[in-house]
């Protein structure tokens, strides 16, 4: 069954409420840390704080949201003084001194850990951007800029940064082009960028060209360089939730591109092959990982339910049927809504668990940790709310 | 109810059945790479290959078992035959050019993954002096110990391997200390060597003196340099299975001094504490991660139970009623027994699951992957039917 207009009313007043009085009061202004900066996000189930230490993918995600709340919500002092604590931290304490960020730090912003991936480095453009359009301040606009091409740079120079694996079998995840699309979608609609338009439709063509295999109806998470399928136990495994995000990034391009009827394409192919291979029919959900050739995958966890599949996957399914008003769209919006809200949403403290078993029973409580933080939920919460807004209006 | 001479005897029966008749037919000869050297051990649940690549750890653990089937049980000659082609293709493919092991090799040696961690080493040191003393081949002694002293440089050198994390945060972990004391005891029972006494005590007093808590009865997973409970998310975790496996290694060490009583009341106690925290009273069997003060850990999978965690805790239970004969540890073992054979045992193919869900549903299929392969549960059946045969003889 399709949506009427009054179906979609319903669910923009549900996913504002939800955002502003069930999601954003868990974390804020309570995570505020007014006296070291930053955000205190490690947090249990009833809000209690489980750990001091600050994430640095976390913290700026967390930054990017208030900043955002701020330019596109509400003009709430609250919200722009605490993406100001973020991206005061972030600059004062998450750089290296060879200009990559640290992963992992402690309260007052010693560096514990630096891993060899560059998503710190996109977590920090992404809040500089949105801070600079909601301050003004012209330095965190050069600064967004500035990483942005240093992501750049990391994204297409291979060796630059410490590869995983030897080059007897050289790969490459779905993952850069992805987050890389996103960042510079992000930076274009806060504070605009020349170099957006031409590298998202690079990137785009990179999924399309290498990842993408419409003959066996799949998305791979990785493949060779050549784009081929790496047919071992690594190379096989597939992550339809983020393949899912990759499909509405994509769709959320073909919408700013007047729908521009490739993209548009792309974008529901992925999320129909992506569905197919990883919407659990017995117990509902976004299974984690799946096999390709629907062989065990190495991960023993391969079948939970994670918080932010869900997320992707309400807002790819929404935003595939108002682009397209096809009902298998509204149908499937509908079925990732429910089980979601129903099983992973905590009607007592608010926000929702991030860790379920396959049968949905929850695995452990927590709301925040080195991974989880105020960042897909509100995200999705944002993004319907908006989304639903420009068609309703 | 505690064990009669006829429950260990049909014990002693029923591990050495499973071992020469279930366990060890699932791997070997089928496994035994005679074209290209070493073992193609990523087995689905029916045997069937999933991939080919090499792990360099379950490659040596092979090896190790193979050799030490032929030193202890029976001078079958195919056991030897595969000892060598693994003992040959650890040599020829797994060592970089820097001395130090891959983790990951292709089919025909060509390396994929190399870790910052020596566990590739020790799983080097135990197949090479189980194979000198199955093949007399001198080299193969040689290279036992030679690579014994580089661990044991790699363990007492901070900063020879790249740490994890920064300084600002140093942490040691159990699994070090707890390594090498099983190296070493296993270099001392196949080919000998005069440093393993003492330093096998210096690793036992270093988990005595650091991570064995008596105040709150737990065994820490990782603690500072000096021996603190570090209270962040990830240094309160606990690995009960792991904790477990060291109490059998130090109870194991009690046996071969006389039955010292400070190494009796050492290990009985951690089996005693981690018993209390790992197993699972609603649904039974060894959780895999548990929070020191009973907090969310990071892992969300850290409900699950694998394996090897119950190998361990078979060993440990048994190893402490033949040792102690209190009441409690047969009970224990009867307990865990029961319930790892019931859940884990495949009875259509052999060989146990490797992942079961918290409620005791497999969780996936595989019998061989990157990390699972011929080891815990064939050394645990091996070394209940060595250690019964000691006492009902």
């Amino acid at each position: 069954m399709s949506y009427s207009i009054a179906d979609l009313e319903q669910l923009h007043l549900f996913y504002r409420q939800q955002l502003l009085t069930d999601t954003v009061p868990f974390w804020f202004p309570r995570s505020f840390d007014r006296e070291l900066g930053g955000f205190l996000l490690m947090r249990d189930a009833d809000g209690s704080l489980l750990d001091d230490d600050k994430a640095v993918w976390i913290q700026g995600r967390a930054t990017w949201l208030l900043a955002t709340l701020y330019n596109t919500v509400d003009k709430n002092p609250e919200w722009l003084e605490g993406a100001r604590l973020g991206y005061e931290f972030l600059n004062r304490h998450c750089f290296d001194s060879d200009g990559r960020m640290f992963f992992h730090t402690t309260r007052d912003g010693r560096p514990i850990r630096k891993r060899r991936y560059f998503f710190s480095e996109t977590f920090y453009v992404i809040p500089a951007a949105a801070y600079a359009k909601a301050s003004g301040d012209p330095a965190a606009a050069y600064n967004a800029r500035k990483v942005f091409g240093q992501c750049i740079d990391y994204a297409t120079t291979p060796g630059l940064l410490p590869p995983k694996y030897t080059r007897e079998r050289s790969s490459k995840g779905i993952g850069v082009p992805m987050i890389m699309i996103n960042t510079a979608q992000q930076l274009r609609e806060t504070i605009g960028d020349d170099r957006c338009d031409s590298w998202i439709m690079r990137w785009i063509d990179d999924i399309q060209a290498n990842f993408v295999k419409d003959d066996i109806r799949c998305v791979m998470e990785q493949v060779s360089p050549g784009g081929q399928i790496i047919d071992h136990i690594d190379g096989r495994t597939l992550n339809p939730g983020h393949a899912i995000e990759g499909a509405w990034f994509i769709l959320h391009e073909a919408r700013y591109r007047n729908n521009e009827p490739r993209l548009m394409a792309l974008g529901t192919r992925m999320l129909d092959y992506m569905w197919a291979r990883g919407w659990d029919k017995e117990h509902g959900g976004i299974l984690y990982f799946r096999d390709v050739y629907d062989r065990p995958v190495q991960e023993y966890w391969q079948d939970m339910k994670f918080w932010w599949p869900q997320n992707e996957t309400i807002i790819a399914t929404l935003l595939a049927f108002l682009l397209t008003s096809e009902e298998r769209y509204a149908e499937w919006h509908r079925a990732i809504h429910d089980y979601a809200y129903t099983k992973f949403h905590d009607p007592v403290h608010g926000e929702w668990f991030g860790y379920l078993h396959r049968d949905g029973n929850i695995a452990q409580t927590a709301k925040g940790n080195l991974f989880k933080g105020p960042f897909h939920l509100p995200r999705q919460e944002w993004y319907c709310m908006k989304l639903l807004e420009s068609y309703l209006k």
